[in-house]
């Protein structure tokens, strides 16, 4: 049995969300016309819709809930001249009207494990003791690697042994463990972005091709932290969309066992 | 200039694709009621949704449309009780009525390249030279690591002589870097999915508190195999949201530059 109260059981929060109901054939309508755009026209995004997309980018689900992602919207010409140069100047980025670049920030994550633990007061430490449990005590053994990652390789070890008897966590062990945790997180909250793009009228293109070293140093980024990707917003032009969708056959990718 | 046909100019595709009509406020209400709901009830899901929103996954952007992802869902009770055990009998798992395991695949970008190929016929090759040179040439120097990765080093010192003048593609260089950009595109189709089960008036959690190697044995997979996040699906009960969302203040994660 876990030692993480609340992997136990659920805590007795009082908490009531109910489900609203929601419009499956209008979401649907927005993954299947989201393509990715390559060629934009003139049309420009106005800066509320840009904001609102962003914003509900941040509603993704996240690792530990430690929003580990930063997303900057580069606006200043100048920069936006040389992030499209770093992305090799291909058409989605030239042509783009916004440009955001997704970034990981495993760097950050104690920062925001201290912004979550200042929301316990006294009698919510009380209350809420799983959750407090989480934050003060499993989420700084989980993710703090020590100065150039030096603890992962004994949290490794630790759980090797352990995992011998029973189901264990499994990293991250290392900087580059923890960069793949931020990162899909990052990815998570990238793909509401640019689904919200296109259900408020826009397209978008997810941009892996480019410079992410360059990209960094544009954004004065520290060492810590990970280009995610480029995503490029506008309005698609007539030819925007190379060719339909490719998918092969699902077998390939879903398997029921 | 970049020698990559795709990325100099838009090719002459012939193909449009109208962007259509979508309901922004619908899109909204999925993305803002989606949760991470961590007790559901005892409603089944029917199989039709399920496989529904496993197709919607499937629909998102990906890493050079190379498809490096797998869906696992785990229907067989045996395996499905050894799944929850694995994910630490958290009540995310030990109530949910599904279970899908995604699955990222950097491995199987050679098979999907060659797929992608054999949908060039002769006359498709020249015209759409760009995206056939793509293929045939690009993508097999970018993601060709070598038995045990070591071609990565050489690209990587290519790529830093060459980066020294003009911008580069950084990575991946290494069977890891791989991991990581399967990772990523594996992560958007989750997203997909999650809010798909959404749409569709049901709940999910994601879990990366699990047992990965564990996991990878249950499901059969080879070592090149990663595990992204399992996935749990159901109707909420009453209490199967612990509490409000926390997110913290938006200028911590967006910046405007």
């Amino acid at each position: 049995m876990s030692k993480v109260e609340i992997f136990k059981n659920a805590p007795k929060h009082g908490y009531i969300e109910k489900a609203i109901h929601v419009d499956s054939d209008a979401f649907k309508n927005v993954v299947e016309s989201r393509r990715s755009v390559r060629v934009f026209d003139d049309t420009k995004i106005p800066e509320k819709i840009m904001r609102e997309c962003l914003r509900l980018a941040l509603l993704a689900p996240n690792s530990s809930n430690l929003q580990t992602w930063e997303f900057f919207w580069v606006r200043d010409p100048e920069k936006k001249k040389n992030l499209v140069k770093y992305c090799f100047s291909q058409p989605a980025a030239k042509t783009a009207q916004e440009l955001v670049v997704a970034v990981a920030r495993p760097d950050r994550w104690k920062e925001i494990n201290n912004l979550m633990l200042a929301k316990f007061d006294e009698k919510k430490k009380i209350r809420l003791k799983a959750a407090y449990q989480y934050y003060s005590s499993i989420v700084p053994k989980a993710y703090n690697m020590g100065p150039f990652g030096i603890y992962g390789p004994f949290k490794q070890l630790y759980v090797w042994y352990k995992g011998l008897r029973r189901p264990m966590p499994r990293g991250p062990f290392s900087l580059s463990g923890m960069r793949l945790w931020a990162q899909k997180s990052t990815a998570l909250a990238c793909q509401n972005f640019m689904l919200a793009i296109r259900a408020h009228g826009f397209d978008s293109c997810p941009m892996e091709g480019m410079d992410a070293k360059r990209v960094k140093a544009l954004l004065n980024l520290s060492k810590g932290a990970s280009i995610c990707m480029v995503i490029s917003v506008g309005k698609r032009s007539e030819t925007g969309v190379y060719g339909p969708r490719v998918r092969f056959d699902q077998d390939l990718f879903i398997k029921e066992i």
